[in-house]
């Protein structure tokens, strides 16, 4: 039987990283990483806005190259491997990351023109300059168009696609002038590898546009210009320099161009799957399923859900996104998240305790001897706001319960059992609302180091944790959708379903809720959901915790450093 | 002119201090510290009980004549100083410290028979064996006798008097049975210097059975016969063997008996002021007077303020002792207190942050250049629960406004503020009730030694803050007491203002309170409230916050802390 290779490539915050797979199990045969050469672990920094975060556009180029250059040669002592069996790519990034373009595509931030003015680079996804920006738009919508925002769980953030836009617009007016169209990074790249030079002609995936850009074929794409006007009229007229159209991702972004072909030594002509953003390939790549809930574990989480898109499915308050074919064609994405997951560890063992990994372990064993409840501390996950299902960025962190007598080690597992808890307040209210949900994948260093991390978050959430069986799951699941615009007849697959049953694994280890634990969790948690909901305002009815604790005691800190600023 | 000299001695939880005073200006001509042997820096401790805390008495009678032995022998040096021109000896210790003695006065642990007996010991202030029988002392009164809690704040305490006699009488039965009598520490130490001899002769301080004891002259002394029958007919069958009068500081318990004046080559028959409390004391030796309001300030927090006694002070609720008499006569002493203060910085620096006097150094260093407000954290200075206004020891501690830029420097000031705000709320509740307070003199290490800490509280309490002249302020109040029961004839005082007037002290360096920032502290004290009210119960109404988030969680961890001891 002849074999047959796809390439996936998943573009992070600091990297980019390529892999070859075998498509007929998911094996990579060879993977590459190239870091981003330009700023601070390749995010470029204003040290007067700590808000800010943009990308140099040409990393990604360099790095794509690069990457997949590194990983084919990787793959190539493989003695299975022949180029000529690569029968497609795909690639994930992060997202929402927009960029200028100019009329054939080319990013701005290339021209020496726009080099070195930040804006014309691109707005990396944690970008939070344009929270004015969001919170206009979400106020816009409430009172003109509130069917926008009901997808994107009633609040429109400032890290998405259009605040971006607009706060461009006001503070770099000549920037937002000079550009032709703005393209998120996860279509970018597809338009490079295939060769596009006519800004109008690259395809838009769903799942960026459904998820960050308040497109939707219920009213017929893009926001209408009417309501763009409202906000300015300059973005009303660039809608028409945008798109109509966004494409799921069985569809591909059109063939390998000529020249990469060329440089890379593969097969003219091969499909270039749908970009897709990082957490909706790594959950194709762990296996995502209606009743397998993914999440992806890192410094923040992503966590995602499909539900089948023959019922509708309601918008559900809170949750961030819910697009049709936005993960898998045929399904409704849900996607979700927690702002701060690994952060929060890394700002307790680094931050504050001044630690680092041998800290992180030693903190994880002392803790692990700890049981349920047992230190008398609860607290709260929000110390970088909360995603899911509260969509408030400026909510903070809150420990209750400290003794004399409290430990680190106690705090390292409160800080545990809060994201698990804020876990738990995600998968219920998806639940609730009719997505299934039975056992949970997990992705991420942390679910593979940390046995403490996860038997927490089965015993809190009550469903079995797994792991997923490829460290890569993103740039896996590009390869898999790669595979899937092969086709079986590239020997790939004819659909997502099959491509991953054949694709994707789960490790043996696995983590099993343990009853006593769970009922010591079920009050734990009812306690959590007080702090919850008296501190972050009614749950998923945003705009409500305007007057409560914490907005009055950071309303209380603006001041102070606006006054500070004054003087 | 002759100079005449006094001797005060300060019985701390570690060790004994000495001082032999100039009666001319209260100046210290010599000094000396004895360090109690036994257990872990003085305190016999139980590997299984962390709520137990005693003391051996034969520590104190070793300290007692080392110490002073050690401070006329420094005193020699200057070469004005005699021991014929020594005219009294005053003494301070901690308390409320009750330790079981024989018929002839002699301390139970003292005898072979009990020596290995922890319960025979002197049961240290901070001992909390007797939680149980506090609440039910606390809840008969309520019931039967709401006058005996009107004084103490309406709670009886766990650390005090008849909560550790009956707990003795509850877990140690045949220790009880053979004491004739209990006596506190600041009531021994006089006994031993007059050479009592008969445990029903020892003269009683007013400080501490009306602190401790529920003395008062309106009902007649001690709690009556027949509410202690409710609790235990024992209890009141021991009362008789207690005492029915307590003295005032400015009695004499007695005069120097012949063996320590030989001992000591000190003058026989000079006078032996009443015991007190290292707090009271500490107040007379700081200058307490109407108007000044004076802190202890170390691990925890005595506060101290006077009101003349020629009009009726109200009951305040939530003050934990307002005793005719106790800290100087013609005054009602009023006591209260901080359950964590230097505690609560060291758990955050040294148990948590891994850091020692350098870290507590350079934190304060950072900590002072942040601006009130700036951090956007409020905290509450709970960790030992609440002393005052409060009167809760379950109490837990509470930190909100994290992220994931939060610093260590700013958690330690957040926590400097915290226990700023719970002087605040006890100077507030003070003055309420009609208790004048114009400025606040402050002792102890941390005032010394922190400046940012003493401008933080000027600034949130919002009156100056002075620091007592003398760094043994307790010793020295002991050393007035003594020129003032040694009297005018003898080259003392006819009265504690007249002795104060000349032997106590300022230093320099003052805070005042800056306008800017205590209007920025004045929004985190109501925050700050917000919290403490929520989180506490109604301020003062003790029994109020049963139901209340702190005691369910607290609750949660009893019952997991049960469970495990079972399993």
């Amino acid at each position: 039987m002849t074999r047959s290779f796809t390439i996936g490539v998943d573009f992070g915050t600091s990297s980019v990283r390529a892999v070859v797979v075998d498509c007929a199990d998911g094996r990579t045969l060879g993977t590459d990483v190239f870091d981003y050469p330009s700023g601070e672990r390749g995010v470029l920094v204003d040290p007067r806005d700590p808000h800010l975060a943009r990308q140099n556009p040409a990393d990604y180029v360099a790095g794509l190259e690069a990457s997949v250059r590194g990983a084919l040669a990787a793959a190539e002592r493989d003695p299975g491997f022949a180029r000529d069996r690569v029968v497609g790519i795909g690639t994930d990034t992060t997202g929402s990351t927009p960029l200028p373009v100019d009329a054939i595509g080319r990013p701005l931030a290339l021209h020496p023109r726009w080099r070195e003015h930040l804006a014309a680079h691109a707005w990396l996804w944690k970008d939070h300059t344009a929270s004015a920006e969001a919170a206009a738009i979400t106020d816009a919508a409430r009172r003109h168009a509130p069917e926008y925002l009901a997808p994107i769980g009633g609040t429109y953030s400032s890290e998405w696609f259009w605040s971006k836009i607009w706060h461009c617009r006001n503070v770099a007016p000549d920037v937002f002038e000079a550009a032709a169209s703005w393209v998120e990074l996860a279509d970018f790249v597809p338009a490079v590898l295939t060769g596009v030079t006519n800004a109008a002609k690259i395809r838009r995936c769903v799942c960026a546009a459904g998820h960050k850009a308040m497109y939707s074929e219920v009213w017929g794409g893009l926001p209408s210009a009417d309501f763009l006007a409202t906000l300015d009229p300059a973005l009303a007229e660039l809608r028409s320099r945008l798109y109509d159209h966004a494409y799921p991702a069985d569809r591909p972004a059109g063939t390998l161009a000529a020249p990469w072909a060329e440089w890379l030594r593969l097969p003219a002509g091969i499909p270039v799957a749908m970009g897709g953003f990082d957490a909706h390939y790594g959950a194709v790549g762990a296996g995502i399923r209606p009743g397998t809930f993914v999440k992806i574990i890192g410094t923040s989480t992503c966590d995602c859900a499909v539900a089948s898109a023959d019922t509708p499915l309601p918008d559900i308050p809170g949750i961030c996104g819910i697009v049709n074919g936005s993960i898998m064609p045929g399904y409704y994405g849900v996607e979700a998240g927690q702002s701060a997951v690994g952060d929060l560890l890394a700002w307790w063992v680094e931050g504050v305790c001044g630690g680092g990994e041998a800290l992180h372990a030693a903190l994880s064993e002392e803790a692990a001897r700890l049981r349920p409840g047992e230190s008398g501390l609860v607290a709260l996950d929000w110390n970088n706001g909360n995603r899911t299902i509260l969509v408030d960025p400026r909510l903070t962190g809150l420990i209750v319960g400290q003794t004399l007598r409290t430990s680190r080690a106690e705090v390292y597992r409160a800080l545990i059992e809060a994201t698990a808890f804020g876990a738990r307040a995600i998968v219920e209210r998806v639940q609730e609302y009719g997505v299934p949900i039975e056992r949970v994948v997990c992705c991420g260093g942390i679910a593979e180091k940390n046995d403490l991390f996860m038997q927490i978050y089965a015993d809190v959430i009550g469903h079995p944790m797994l792991i997923a069986g490829s460290p890569q799951t993103p740039a896996l699941g590009a390869a898999i959708a790669a595979a899937v615009v092969a086709g079986p007849e590239a020997g790939g697959y004819d659909g997502f379903e099959s491509a991953q049953a054949r694709m994707t694994s789960l490790k043996e280890k696995r983590f099993l809720p343990d009853p006593a634990a769970r009922a010591v969790y079920d009050e734990l948690y009812a306690l959590y959901r007080e702090l919850h909901d008296g501190f972050g305002g009614r749950t998923g009815e945003t705009g409500t915790n305007e007057g409560t604790f914490m907005k009055r005691l950071l309303g209380l800190r603006d001041r102070v450093a606006s006054s500070g600023a004054s003087a």
